[in-house]
């Protein structure tokens, strides 16, 4: 039998994944679980990508171009002009994608050799990690503190880990799994560090409308004097709540990555048809749209983030962005406390899957107290997922009070 | 500005892309261009694919499991069991990927290590290249010849280049760019080699239905004991002319590769759901409809090759499968001819555009003479092609006569 490769052996699994069986255990026995686990929403997609869809007149499901269909970029083009104030080339500063994580792939291989190295502010999305290994690249994380409510770290920590392999910074603003979301000021110090090495800037931006009490989001793509230096992945999914689409984009005003990233766009052919013909749909979807969705959001956290800060012993900063919250609780050990909840613990016969913090985190040992929370659920369930959260604190055997 | 990685620079273009501007030029001067170079079949998607896509009720366009829909893995597992004879776990030896090019993309990255060497008949199809390329891994050609209609080259040959690096072998059957449809022998006595070495069987079977009067398909996965090493790449996107829903899958009996491959999927999210609904229902498909299309392409296959044939001067081996010819003609340099077509020529106001076969072969200096045909037109069109392609042979300055 021949062996794999030791790059699929390394390649890290799921972070919740270990705890999928736990959550399936107690859902057979009858407990309701909250899921606060995942990012995928329960938002409906837009009313007129569905209407849309039932309406397709197609013959022939065809291939697109490698780049995406011409209009949709087009389309893209013009929100990139209204929602970020900057003027892109459909033809040839915007590539549509299999979702933000084939954009991201796409960076990787375009920009970085084998070994390089990449700073990301830790904690960040865990599956940073399997595009890296995909990529044969390596992660050096800066670690953001949950005392200032992950905050860009100081930039003397960025300069303390450059290397002459280190070929490129990647931020997620606003954060996953923080909710943080960098101010323009972050963005200008990010910059100089950048410039004065001569860095890729991959700027991952899904969560670009998802900022809440009037906070103004800072597009990388506005970074005056980085045009050659900034990668941005975007995506469709959390935007218009149609993760499924898998449809993303691949934006930056270097030509010469365009130019190449289109090269491995082609070896795959085209992104999905019929996600293109949502996403070109979904550029319509009108602003009442978002105004509900971003209240929404508002009331959740919230409800969450208020709930947790109530908890004695639990601190969770209050992110401006994104949906998601990182909250650290008074325990021994977040990976024991999540399987604890699923497999020993129920209140009225409820109980709340999240996913431990570690899996974000790439310096060992840190987020060991951690979880992230994902408030993609109606208030209600919310409502009572704290509650679960504030009993089982009470009875978990590892309570801490450190 | 920062550079490009060395990988991105090295990676392949289309081999049609350098012809495509002189094709526009043609069209926008009024010329009727017959597209023979892509395989973007003209054939209809099934009526009740189309059909169910209008009756979509998702109310949220949600991610899927990573490897799929279940109910789409299971009715995967029933497809296989009917199609090739082989029994399938839905569980963890199917997983639905986005299209066949992630399934070999996965495939690489999960067997092999950079560095590694995978043999493959030539000419073979281009992207494989890229795909090597992404994943840092060696392509190995043996040459399969056109005086045998592209027939498995003799097993000495693969022998020969056998190293400590060769990790596999990957076939396409029947054959993009050939057409060529490999008999139960001929895999018998690949079999061999693969297991003497204990291999990897990398299978492309995205065209198992296009097989011609009365010939039979042999899937790799029939091959007995040869279960660990077998590992099927699959599409919707021929079988059912629906190229865009970029659904494919990844088959093996290796649950370890199977597993780890998950890993992989883990990552990228999930396949496309629109993609997978259409590919599910496309597995209700009334075996009329392959009758008819089967029927057509044995229609068009006949129309050009049986008219290529009779040209002088030029050779085209029958193919029994898939929809692609490749024929040599009388020509100094196929990359010439086929920009002089779109360039310099014209009959009746039609030209003909061709993939130059070099593209296809890995050895430099091979298919000079040759160029590759997709019958994905209408009779007419392809006898119109045709007519051309005879005229222009008889007034093109680098006709050769050796």
């Amino acid at each position: 039998m021949p062996s794999i490769s030791n790059k699929a052996i390394a390649m890290p699994a799921s972070p919740i994944r270990r705890l999928v069986p736990y959550a399936e255990a107690a859902k057979n026995a009858g407990k309701t679980v909250y899921h606060l686990n995942i990012g995928q929403p329960d938002i409906e997609t837009p009313a007129n990508v569905l209407e849309k869809m039932k309406n397709l007149d197609l013959k022939v499901v065809e291939y697109s171009h490698s780049a995406g269909f011409q209009s949709y970029r087009e389309g893209l083009a013009n929100y990139y002009k209204k929602a970020v104030g900057v003027n892109l080339d459909p033809n040839d500063e915007i590539m549509v994608t299999t979702g933000g994580s084939e954009a991201l792939v796409f960076a990787f291989q375009t920009c970085l050799e084998p070994g390089d190295e990449i700073i990301i502010p830790e904690p960040f999305y865990a599956n940073y990690n399997g595009f890296a290994k995909t990529s044969n690249i390596n992660v050096v994380p800066v670690t953001a503190k949950i005392e200032n409510g992950f905050a860009l770290p100081p930039i003397e920590e960025f300069r303390k880990k450059i290397t002459p392999k280190t070929k490129g910074i990647l931020i997620c603003n606003p954060g996953n799994p923080t909710g943080y979301l960098y101010t323009k000021e972050e963005l200008e110090t990010l910059k100089e560090v950048v410039l004065e090495h001569d860095l890729f800037l991959f700027a991952d931006e899904v969560y670009r409308e998802f900022c809440y009490e009037g906070a103004v989001h800072t597009s990388a793509l506005t970074l005056t004097g980085l045009e050659d230096n900034v990668i941005l992945v975007d995506s469709v999914s959390k935007r218009y709540s149609m993760c499924g689409a898998r449809v993303g984009a691949l934006v930056s005003k270097n030509k010469e990555v365009m130019a190449s990233a289109l090269k491995f766009g082609q070896a795959r052919l085209s992104p999905p048809t019929f996600g293109q013909i949502a996403g070109e749909e979904a550029l319509n979807t009108p602003q009442s749209y978002f105004d509900h969705v971003v209240e929404e959001y508002v009331e959740r956290r919230d409800i969450l983030v208020d709930g947790l800060n109530q908890i004695e012993g639990v601190v969770c900063p209050k992110p401006q962005g994104a949906f998601y919250a990182i909250a650290k609780l008074p325990i021994d050990d977040a990976d024991k406390f999540c399987q604890w909840l699923l497999e020993d613990f129920e209140y009225e016969n409820q109980t709340v899957m999240m996913a431990p913090a570690t899996g974000f985190y790439s310096t060992p040992g840190l987020g060991k107290q951690e979880v992230r929370l994902a408030y993609v659920l109606n208030k209600e369930a919310l409502k009572n997922a704290v509650k679960c959260l504030e009993e089982a604190l009470k009875v978990y055997p590892g309570r801490s009070y450190n």
